[in-house]
């Protein structure tokens, strides 16, 4: 734990990475949930894991998956409906062109909402990345956006005791999804009730905003409800280790979250194709927690005041004496 | 004219432009309003033009400058508030963190907008370029939101016969300014009467935006007001010869435009640094007839049957046939 | 063919792609050689493809390849050695820090080498994707650039019927490549033997170069050996069908490929994730054959002289000329 | 000094700095050299600064100019010829396709030199940057190249004593400039004596390039000549702060700079828009000195180790204990 907030991870930063080249995995993770947690178990600040419907729970192992996290005192801090890893969603999820997809895929994220509460997780990480499109004259936005909204809709109907979060990414898989902003997302789930969103650091500097802008507008609008951290060089989501590279703008993510008072999880969503993977947590929660401990140090009524400034000098010199005094 | 809409430029098509390295210009076109508009009437297809406020009109000379364009049979289809090209603008204008500032700011938008009506133009174009920050911890994202909110919506109200349009950009003259793309435009002036948005292309494409999708956003929340033509290679905002790079993206915002009855200006906003002035506002025009004519020769009905449909292969398809047959 | 080039393929674009989230790809293309190969055959224009060594081609059945291309009367027009599918690879190839792994390497080339001579092809493309660094103070820039150079330098030297073409590219699957643009792969191979360049488009551009100014360059020192074509949106190697997105620059290329007399082979190396196969290799060559044709049809002196005045206006409407008329 | 390296800038540092929109600057900086040198000299560890032909020193006022600066103890670390701020340099100039062009900016280059040597410089800064193109179909470059090339072996021969250094950047002013990377600058120079590189840390990072390997590129080709420090967000040459955005990369080159054993000059070419100059001055050396004791600190064998391995979990940890321990 990090001050009130808990600390997670997706599940590949224990598995074996594979990319579109090396698809068999890159290596030296776990296979099953089992050997995973085995992994996962071994950092001792991790309070809990997220899963992916179908690959990681489904109907006939509910209690199991519970018990397995149970057993070794980790939570279940998301339940990710598969809308993304199957050919069938190559073209598209909650707004398919083909209406058929579309009931699936509001069908998948109301069971992964059901396998939510049975393993006693309030929240579904709705990530449509298939959503979008490739080329030019390749995509009716319009019908797009409202199917986006009919399908949310539904599924945040389906039960009031799990949250529907939705994830914005700018691309990849496709080259250009619809669900591509902190703002967009908002306009997406405007007068949806019980839905928020998630926000991924680098989905969110790969789409050319600051991370801490968009959590504050996110929070604005009373959905700031979760976040992914990684790290990446601006132009892909390169998942990779948190402040390994963008160190000023996550500790001024830090800085926002405090201020705004966020109390949720703070989850790695870290691809570490080439890494061994417990240390990639360590890395990870050590950035953390120096970047937290720095805001707590310097205290948030003197940072307030420097960016209440808009001084440039003074916003270096503050990050600076925050880091290396 | 092209169809309903009527054909504009920013007064930079027809001067000498300037950058950072070399500030006294290029070279090449008008230095006084009379000569740019001198240049401007040899482009047969324009019908207006834009002007800024206090470079090109003040309370002293709206009737010249009303009768400096009646003369020439052009309209001025755009009064922009000068809230960039002064130092006393440089760290803010509506979002000022000097509540001194703010004030002018919203003084300045509003003796524009009795400008405009002065010389019988119906919308300012509130670009808040200044409006943003460089580093991080730079910024109070939420103060400054809200200040540009009440702003806009103080000036909205100063007059109803003149609409206020806000053209957002993602970067440039700040590293980062706050109204940076269609969807948080459209959060920044919801439920602000009066007020709208304008649409550049070359601003939307290094936002990472798709152009016709930003336009059927701002549509769908009745805020496609303007728009401003131009071309890029995506990162920054080069303000290029429409079509001059990126021919399927606008092909395809054109066909938007007709599909979603977009009736206002189409004005040209190139900064023709190195280029002889003429030729490229007729270069411009030429390609926004071809691709308009495409459209009109394909039928909207066919190219919606593509687009409906999703499939990559038939839109590569459709957009060779559509230009090169 | 396509005037003096051959027309080829990579074998992704008839089989079924993958991406690190649909592991088990999006479907609809062959999975054996065979399949794959009976797609190709229907596309008539198509002279050649590139095989994958171990994937497609080993000691053992070198005499069977080599029949099942001539039976379709199809020619294999690059040997590729496996540097990039296996987790051995994950930490470099060439340029591993291992040196047992930098032998095994070299020794892949080789065979890979051999292979090519057994199926009747004179190059091999070295692709170090796999050989670059992720994170800040992760690499020995000396060190591996000795590295790939005397690892190129032997595999070169092994057998003189066989060119060893290194292709480059700026990131993926690492964040940085070492061998990461035309220039850099000039000085990486200079005054080694029997050793020449591979373009491929999407490298280029998602590089930040202009592709044309690459080619020059690459022929300038005799390395324009061998050509990939696709597209993308500058940012990313997104492997999309050739001229769907940047269709100016495309069709420069093509203006450089004949004035640089450059008969080598156009060979399409696109990923067609979603789409059917046979219309993806179609569309490209028909735009690939409208390209070449608007060159022929304007003629190299014509656009030479406007090439020579750099002057952006007659560029422009030198290219909307060629493709609109 | 920071160890055996002199601490210089260039003189925008100490001016009021103008863009595009606000040609008459921001304010609050020096107009005459004078009143750059008043402030400058308030900056202690500064050991000298860059001037630019025409604009600081012809031939005229060199005995001027060159007591100005010894009457306070600051040398001059750089004459850069003035190829890049007056009209006629629009469309090129070492690679003008207009042959009087070419002549005059060798001539300028030749004065240059003359000026250097007259106020006890021994190199000059040749920046090409309106050297390049804008659209497709615009240039002819392979002719370029030899212009470049002929322009600067006739100047690089003109005096022994002044080094021509050649300064790369990918774009900006043009869209394009053909001097772009750090290996492309090798290929240009090589064979040329008296002729080097200077490596801007920002026009690295745009380039896509990581700085710390074009500066070990560089040194093995003898042509690690002279620095230019300052940041950005990798898309832009934003002349920001000193390692105020990417600290890890700056962090690595700092490593670099001392195994390479480069002991000239680290010049700061920041553009402080709305800053206080002194300050900027302080922030940067401030961080510089920071990110050098870190590494002196740490020791040169120990980095060394880490940065052998290739082993990202250990670089990241290693970066992180250098930073905040």
């Amino acid at each position: 734990m990090l001050g009130k907030n808990k600390l997670g991870a997706c599940l590949p930063t224990f598995s074996s990475c594979a990319d579109r080249y090396c698809l068999s995995g890159y290596g030296g993770g776990g296979t099953t949930v089992e050997e995973m947690l085995d992994l996962a178990v071994q950092v001792e600040e991790l309070d809990g894991l997220e899963i992916v419907g179908n690959w990681h729970v489904n109907d006939d192992i509910i209690d199991d998956v519970r018990k397995l996290f149970a057993d070794r005192n980790l939570e279940i801090c998301m339940v990710t409906p598969d809308l993304w890893t199957q050919a069938k969603w190559g073209r598209g999820s909650l707004a398919s062109t083909d209406p058929k997809i579309r009931r699936e895929a509001v069908a998948e994220v109301k069971k992964s909402m059901d396998w939510a509460a049975g393993v006693g997780c309030g929240q579904v990480d709705v990530w449509p990345g298939q959503d979008g499109f490739d080329y030019p004259l390749q995509a009716n936005f319009t019908d797009a956006w409202k199917w986006l909204r009919d399908g949310l809709e539904e599924c945040a109907a389906h039960r009031s005791d799990v949250k529907v979060l939705v994830e914005y990414k700018l691309k990849e898989p496709r080259t250009h999804c619809y669900v591509n902003s902190a703002a967009k997302t908002i306009l997406l789930i405007q007068g949806i009730a019980n839905c928020g969103a998630l926000l991924d650091i680098g989905h969110s500097m790969a789409a050319g905003e600051n991370v801490a802008e968009a959590a504050a507008l996110l929070h604005d609008h009373n959905a700031l409800d979760y976040l992914h951290l990684n790290d990446n060089y601006r132009s892909w989501d390169d998942d990779m280790m948190v402040a390994s590279v963008n160190i000023p703008e996550t500790l001024e993510l830090f800085y926002w979250l405090k201020k705004l008072k966020y109390d949720g999880w703070l989850t790695l969503d870290i691809f570490p194709y080439r890494e061994d993977k417990l240390p990639v947590a360590r890395n990870c929660f050590a950035w953390m927690k120096a970047l937290s401990q720095a805001v707590e140090r310097t205290g948030l009524d003197k940072i307030g005041a420097v960016v209440s400034k808009g001084d440039g000098n003074e916003s270096v010199a503050l990050v600076r004496e925050m880091l290396v005094g």
